[in-house]
């Protein structure tokens, strides 16, 4: 039935591959598929071989200079071939991969990844799923996998969970629902402005820099974490909590949460979560934990009791990149109240109303429990990583991380140059380079020396902080191919680089 | 040097596999290299014979109901090896793709995907790069996508811009920046309630749902997107939106952003985005694009003119996993002021800050231009896709679906049992069966069940939405791998279902 339009029409009806107003039909497909087929195979061994060899490569390899114009040349007109494009790939790629794969990448708190998450991502790719969304089996293994991880953090069956980018993500979640819900007006209409209070959070001065991040990104504004002191471990003082929450309701402003952390990032603490749950319980207030890495404490009865109280929380957010060594890029958040999280995040389109059958016919979708509406499917590498090994593997892998901790705190308390900044709680020790009597600026500047050094000569990948205003390297161990014999090189090549250090002329 | 601690001492050091307290130590490498090798290479050939022979299967298949309880079962303590793990995903996952890499799914807004995109995210999963936050290639390989982003898009270079999940985040980063630079308070540091006046948007009432939900993120509720009506062709109509930026005025409340839409997910309408533009210049707003696969449009001489304005936008959001055809997930915004983007985002945590040397070197951090920290190496497979066939061939795929919506539209105009709901304008067709005569509310109920019925018998996968409170079928058309033929065999089925239906008694 003809109607009114702009746009010209085809002059008639042709078959498949033919001619379209004078251009052949194209598509992305391989003109050749046993070419593909050849380049792929090649690839994955190049993978392979990438993983298994780990160890005989440097850690960290620095761009050569050669290479810079390279990665300058300008957009692409006319394509040149995948042949072409997977040479650049081992010249410009390869080479100079940011360094989580190796077995002595104990930098910032990044996982190693695994083969078999490589051969996920393949999958996940191939299918192109979006889980979530739409009714068909991605949807349904990522609700299983969030039903595990329930399970595995002590969580009711009947929370809300989502599998999203990462830990940041995952806490500008759970600070949202506890906004919205938690005030007593209605923010997802009238917004922050709704309340005549002004609300605040409470998070300890170690907490994760994302939760100021998401205080802002919330229209609360950064001023809205009230940072409460720690204790010579680095906890938050619950009573200081408490107390300052008192003093703030007293001052006419209206607290709404309080953000515990299990596994602070400079040294791996645990706040006394069970401590912060009280107080937050007390005082009608929404309990969030940062458990990016700390969290899979939980899966060793060696660890557990360390995270006691963590199920309490009313949302927690985790990485699976971090400490479950899934490849690059998996968190996710549980939220205790499902019904909670749907309120802040689901909206009405016309076009997104399930159907009762077909593609559309998925209830309870992703795009109203999270920020994102489509997303690809991580859940699949989690998924397969923990059929194939099992949850007791990843709570004796979590165990072995954190007895190489204390492992390489004990050859730090042994040497005679090295000294550790801060007690082990979990699977992170900072330390640095000290020679008695010396100035602490240059013990900085050593220290920071020494740190580059020891990526730039492809050591090891430590990383580097400030504890109480020094700078000390850290290591935080979420690595499942780390052996003792990595840290006793490591730490051999350290006491050898500070001593060259230390020794030079200031 | 010794220090007081918690944890037990190693009692001595042991090499490489040895035993740690009585432990072996342990990895998820595989036991057997050559055992992963064998069942990588048979997966992956699984998946290419999977896309190369998309077209024979059926467009959707509903998971069988003796499968369900497989779903359902609990956490696996023990792992049950690689082996059954990918036996399962056969079982499970592979049968019940999405469907978004089938030649006849034009649902909703979702793009195909390509062989070279799965390869690309084993190559990106195999060496777990972290782009952005580390001095290594993946952070040169984002950087160099970017600045060709900007290119295509007619963006200035020094714009800022980052690769993000997809088009609802980038449309949250967009107007988070435009709420913190153009209120003129602090409201990063004071919050939304550091503006005396009440912060307002406008869009379109055919605006991506996401732009509400942005609203409730940022703090400012969603009754501050002001929504303004739209013409016959679904275009916000330009004089209204100024006469409602003056009341607001007015009224004492303060507009701070334009959300202009190229590509509307119902009709895939481009507003007038010069003279959004125009408007939003002349009143001192932020002017926000929401391009999620319309922005393409910018890469095809053809359809250039029809995003005429897209360039000025301040904030550009559009995804690389709809009319580009990458797999999942991936997406992008562009900022023109790039020191607002760090504004907004960037932190400043003692660990995160750059060193002079080393892995820690890459000075302008991701983790400072946009909500994650930590990201996958999403940019990689559209670098790769992008080099392998030239922006050119994009662009002349990119006609190729505006082609063949108008061919879908011939069809439909030509049919004795269909009709056109909507003017096509770019990608999108949207229609429906109809029947001189017919009671509107079963007219509705037939195009549900002929949706369904479309979808159950995988004949293909176009996708449902209310159009002036009709409930109407459209295909979104993201797909290189459809031909002139998938259109005709659709619109015959569609056209057969129909006339079953409607000769159905009522």
């Amino acid at each position: 039935m003809p109607m009114n339009t702009i746009e010209a029409k085809p002059t008639e009806v042709e078959t498949s591959g033919a001619d379209t107003n004078g251009l052949r039909e194209e598509t992305l497909d391989p003109r050749d598929w046993e070419a593909f087929r050849g380049a792929a195979h090649r690839m994955l061994d190049r993978m392979i071989e990438f993983q298994r060899t780990a160890r005989d490569q440097a850690a960290w390899r620095a761009v050569s200079p050669e290479l810079e114009r390279r990665y300058g040349e300008g957009a692409p007109q006319a394509g040149e071939g995948l042949e072409r494009v997977l040479e650049d790939f081992e010249t410009l790629v390869l080479p100079y991969p940011t360094g989580l794969h190796h077995p002595r990448w104990w930098g910032w708190a990044g996982g190693t990844g695994t083969a078999t998450g490589m051969l996920s991502e393949m999958l996940a790719a191939g299918l192109n799923s979006i889980p979530g969304n739409f009714n068909d089996g991605a949807a349904r293994v990522e609700q299983q996998l969030m039903q595990w991880m329930k399970w595995a953090m002590g969580f009711p069956a009947e929370s809300g969970g989502i599998v999203l980018s990462g830990g940041s993500v995952a806490n500008l979640v759970g600070l949202a629902v506890a906004r919205d819900e938690v005030t007593g007006v209605d923010v997802r209409e009238g917004g922050v402005a709704a309340s005549a209070e002004r609300l605040v959070l409470y998070a300890s001065s170690e907490v994760h820099s994302s939760v100021f991040k998401s205080a802002r990104l919330l229209g609360l504004g950064r001023e809205a974490v009230r940072v409460i002191g720690v204790d010579e471990a680095y906890r938050m003082r619950v009573g200081e909590l408490a107390s300052r929450i008192e003093a703030d309701r007293r001052a006419g402003l209206r607290p709404f949460a309080v953000v515990g952390t299990a596994g602070t990032i400079n040294t791996g603490t645990i706040d006394d979560l069970d401590g912060l749950a009280d107080v937050a319980s007390r005082h009608g207030l929404w309990f969030h934990v940062d458990g990016a890495f700390g969290a899979m404490a939980m899966l060793s009865p060696e660890t557990r009791a360390l995270v006691s109280g963590l199920s309490r929380a009313d949302s927690l957010a985790f990485d699976f990149h971090k400490w479950m060594y899934v490849n690059y890029e998996a968190g996710c958040v549980l939220i205790r109240d499902a019904a909670a999280q749907r309120r802040t995040f689901s909206g009405s389109a016309d076009y997104l109303k399930p159907l009762e059958r077909g593609t559309g016919s998925w209830p309870d979708i992703a795009g109203g429990r999270g920020p994102q509406l489509s997303r690809g499917f991580k859940a699949l590498k989690v998924w397969m990583m923990l059929k194939e090994h099992g949850f007791e593997k990843f709570g004796r892998l979590v165990a072995q991380n954190v007895r190489q901790a204390r492992f390489l705190a004990h050859l730090v308390d042994t040497s005679p140059i090295l000294e550790r900044m801060a007690p082990v709680q979990l699977n992170v020790v900072a330390f640095r380079a000290t020679q008695a009597g010396a100035d602490p600026e240059r013990l900085d500047a050593v220290n920071r020396e020494l740190l580059m050094r020891l990526q730039e000569r492809g050591i090891a990948i430590p990383s580097g902080t400030l504890l109480s205003g020094r700078f000390v390297l850290r290591a935080c161990i979420c690595n499942h191919r780390s052996v003792r014999a990595d840290f006793i090189a490591f730490v051999e090549a350290a006491e050898r680089l500070a001593q060259e250090l230390l020794s030079e002329k200031p």
